[in-house]
């Protein structure tokens, strides 16, 4: 029997995720019969190489899904609020990497490290988490499940390509005017069309995303409630409690997470990283001795999640330190897609549910 | 009566804390007689500025201190350790910044809006806190006064001039060389005289002072302990249990920290706003519907600490955060330590003790 072949679409092909997206299914393990390249039509018509052939960029419609199977989006949420249920209704799987259906129940929230198992009951949409989400619970949820967890306190260290090229672009300019003595002029951060604007470089930004009523900004509202909803995989376990605050820092890419965390039982440090090293998708780089530590500039380009200072609370038994690194625009984003479709090309689950589309009307 | 004045020298006075050492004795309301500027042989000759007037640099020896009424020092732990034992026995009363006597039991550890009280006991010389525990102690003690305060964990996010004057001019060169796509070249960070430097500029070092047997960072450990010995200004409280992770951020000057604490009483976040509004040495700076909040860049210059974001933890009664951001130069260091010397005129505290000097032999 011929091995089957899909024709996949990227939606925001052009964006600092959607490039990511072309360079990751290129080496990826699903079959690809025919790609097609969205994005908005500022972007159709620009050429983009995909497997060393130029490919032209189309703008995307609610027509733009007919024949094809799966669809890796990352074009912002009111994009995939419009255009994932006519892609659904065309017969396509979305993989979407914006918030926009994250918490819809008919819709998995998956990490394939941790419950892919979810996908099995998919509708034709499946989230991708929030970037700085998806590499805590990679590095949590083989501690989870061997030594049970409670508590979960994060502080995040987050790169400015979080919010895309545009702010990716502006932190490298606004650092490029600092070092020459000139004004820094902010226009996109802490958060695009806000009525504030604010210089990354050489500064720090507590907010990321807007603020909820009760002071919590809507990213911390992701690391705690889609945490719950991904470790909602194991359905005889207790959820451990999560808390965050998350900042802005001038990093070009590659998120940085302080985690502080308590387990029911109270392994040591050298079993916490035994663990951690047989762990899928985590590598664990832990050595004091020889300053071996993750850093952002190492992790950029990698699929891993980077885990080091592991070490016991010495106060509070039980509890543990970890600095947890990875790369947002590849674990956090394009790679973490790519691999949710490996994933339903491995269970042979391409293909949309009779009376999907209903559910996203 | 006259009023007294008094004969100042500064140790170390041509680094970034040396240079603001001067700067904030000026405005200072302690009275001058003379200014010292004491340095290393390399900077012997050198002139600045002191209220207008021109002063040349001298190089420090055992011998500098005839004379000298108050010594505020910066000139590195291995120079305290050398010189400030010869200033007590020539009667100068030393307020060190280095960390080498912090920990002496006949050293007190202050903080002045904290605990003032405890230079009522000093023998010649007085330790300055750590620049990330200053801030957070400012922040926490207000609290705990009110409220009780029994757990305490931080993150921190630290400028590059807690390494100093040199580390300041390596993050900026590097910024300089990214942006012109130059390779950056680390000589410095994490730790000068280190094994391995890595680059800070568009990069996170979770590592800050050498690293201690149980995994922490020497930082980490001071955060710690001179948290507890500061709070021991009040015997009758419990002390908290504290724990932190210290971070190096691409930021040249002011640190931030993520403060979770876990209280006795359960106050509102309105209680705690209120309470830290009205404490010494604090500016409340959190309206997330006009997106205010601390930042590095405006904090940076000024002598107040900045606390925004503060909100509960809803899952953990009693447990809430902060985001915590002061000058690490001013509050940090030099404003901290002239603030002890104007504590320690107000208190007719500028003399030696007898039988001082041997206590530290």
């Amino acid at each position: 029997m011929a091995e089957k072949e899909y024709t996949v679409a990227i939606l925001g092909a052009t964006g600092a995720v959607g490039t990511r997206l072309i360079s990751q299914l290129a080496v990826s393990q699903i079959p690809v019969k025919q790609i097609r390249l969205l994005a908005s039509a500022r972007s159709a018509g620009k050429q983009l190489s995909f497997k060393g052939q130029s490919v032209t960029v189309e703008e995307a419609t609610p027509d733009s899904f007919a024949g094809v199977d799966l669809v890796l989006a990352s074009a912002g949420g009111s994009v995939s609020k419009q255009l994932l249920p006519a892609a659904v209704a065309a017969g396509a799987v979305c993989i979407d990497n914006t918030s926009y259906w994250r918490m819809n129940d008919h819709v998995p929230l998956v990490v394939p490290e941790v419950n892919a198992a979810a996908l099995a009951n998919h509708h034709g949409i499946i989230a991708n988490p929030n970037c700085s989400t998806i590499q805590m619970v990679v590095a949590l949820e083989p501690i989870r499940q061997q030594f049970g967890l409670h508590q979960v306190i994060v502080s995040t260290y987050q790169a400015a390509s979080g919010a895309g090229q545009s702010a990716l672009n502006e932190l490298l300019a606004e650092a490029k005017a600092y070092v020459n003595d000139q004004p820094m002029d902010a226009q996109i951060l802490p958060v695009r069309g806000g009525d504030n604007h604010y210089p990354l470089a050489f500064n720090l930004l507590p907010q990321i995303d807007v603020f909820e009523d009760d002071g919590y900004t809507h990213e911390e509202w992701k690391m705690i409630h889609e945490t719950k909803k991904i470790m909602m995989n194991d359905k005889n376990a207790a959820l451990p409690k999560v808390t965050a605050t998350c900042v802005r820092v001038p990093v070009p890419i590659s998120h940085g997470e302080t985690v502080y965390f308590e387990t029911d039982q109270h392994p040591t440090p050298a079993e916490l990283r035994s663990v951690l090293a047989k762990a899928p998708g985590v590598v664990v780089q832990d050595d004091p001795s020889h300053q071996l530590y993750p850093q952002p500039l190492n992790a950029t380009g990698k699929r891993d999640t980077f885990i080091g200072r592991i070490r016991a609370d010495e106060e509070n038994p039980g509890a543990y330190h970890m600095w947890v690194v990875s790369d947002n625009l590849l674990k956090g984003a394009a790679w973490n897609a790519v691999q949710i479709g490996e994933e339903l090309v491995k269970r042979d689950l391409i293909y949309v549910p009779a009376g999907s589309a209903a559910l996203f009307q």
